[in-house]
């Protein structure tokens, strides 16, 4: 009777948490994100920076300083917002005590990015140019943060990006995803002929589709910027942020 | 022998601690101010959010949401950035589940004052058009979030400000000052006048010398974004923060 209580506990907490956290299609992502910035009148400036910090956090919170620290953390960012809160998690995670080095292949040439490169780099974050092979990345670091593709994310990954992509199908060191594993298809999650396998997986103001299939050992969401009234529009039913959190573990 | 030997290891720890931290005069936090934005390309955007948010992380440190939740808070803003930090905070307290009360006498009229004002709004927070009295303050509200003047103040307080500032300094509830307790010579501490008495002072990026004459409760630090260089040019000692922390309490 014991046991048959426990499972059935357990079998009502598993609906009440997959009954509030709502995986949202590419499209509804995209109005989210214009909303947040047309009718809540955010700039990027803001959304980005806490995006940015509650991955800096949820990545601290898994991998800790203190075990992880020695190696440093290797950091790709894409052409887009997604590589621009890579640019701001690599700045709170130095600052957090890591070792930081960045791979920003294709630099945005927009003022904010411009300065996000440099608020990092003045944050002892270092820029590398050259691409790293599959042998550096296994053997110099020990985590890399997947900022290469976010939300918008169209096939095929474009030809600047395609060894870097394969480095990253074939790491042996931990990938942390943000929002989106980069390559998979936004809704319909890895791609047929095989993508990266993050161990992490920060999801932003609400998780996307691809999320379902995330089969990595963490799962968190950040973004805690959300206003209700948003969260209502689009039905998200948001878990609850733990006191001052801005990160929350949903696996 | 023993006894000797605590004394020893409290003042060594008292040393320490006051060796660490420095309390910066009006011209350097005016300067520290200027290289972050000039030097080290920072967006009053992000600064701001980033301030905003240690100030609501500390004081739902101090004031828990189970226990100081019921009442609303009042943040009171200034015309300035102490204001904009304010603001800010007013949204991510109520974010943490607080219910938010502004009063924002005199709206600074730029792009950015006006989107926090609606984020604010957004998120729930309501905005007083009427000063609020004694009686109404100490009956309706739970805390005060001081906002009104920051590192920049030059007294004499001016004449929008004097009725609040008078309500502040015979309050009864708690005041949580951001960055200076407002009215305060930002060097000298309260004027000999007399001044409001916060119970918790949240520093920004570094003490303010003012502060060395807080003799209320609780004395957090926030704002970790200084970059090491620039704490190295001010020789600034911050302390250490913990974790993924966005402030550290210094009493």
């Amino acid at each position: 009777m014991l046991f048959g209580g426990i499972i059935t506990t357990k079998t009502f907490c598993k609906r009440t948490l997959s009954a509030m956290v709502r995986y949202l299609g590419q499209q509804e992502a995209i109005n989210i994100d214009k909303d947040l910035f047309n009718q809540y009148k955010f700039s990027v400036d803001q959304l980005m920076e806490l995006a940015g910090f509650s991955c800096a956090s949820a990545i601290a919170k898994v991998y800790p300083v203190e075990k992880y620290g020695q190696k440093p953390i290797l950091v790709c960012c894409g052409p887009g917002n997604n590589g621009g809160d890579g640019l701001v998690c690599a700045r709170h995670l130095s600052l957090f005590g890591y070792k930081l080095k960045v791979f920003y292949p294709q630099r945005t040439d927009k003022q904010l990015y411009h300065n996000l490169v440099h608020q990092a780099v003045s944050s002892d974050v270092v820029m590398i140019n050259r691409e790293p092979t599959l042998d550096e990345v296994n053997n110099e670091f020990g985590l890399i943060v997947d900022a290469l593709f976010g939300f918008s994310f169209k096939p095929p990954v474009r030809p600047d990006f395609k060894n870097i992509m394969e480095v990253l199908k074939c790491v042996s060191v931990p990938i942390a995803s943000i929002d989106v594993p980069s390559g998979w298809n936004v809704e319909k999650g890895m791609p047929s002929e095989g993508g990266i396998s993050p161990e992490l997986l920060i999801s932003l103001t609400a998780p996307k589709q691809c999320a379902q299939f995330f089969l990595g050992k963490y799962h968190y969401l950040g973004g805690r910027f959300v206003p209700p009234k948003l969260e209502q529009k689009y039905k998200l039913s948001l878990p609850k942020y733990h006191g001052t959190e801005c990160c929350v573990l949903l696996k």
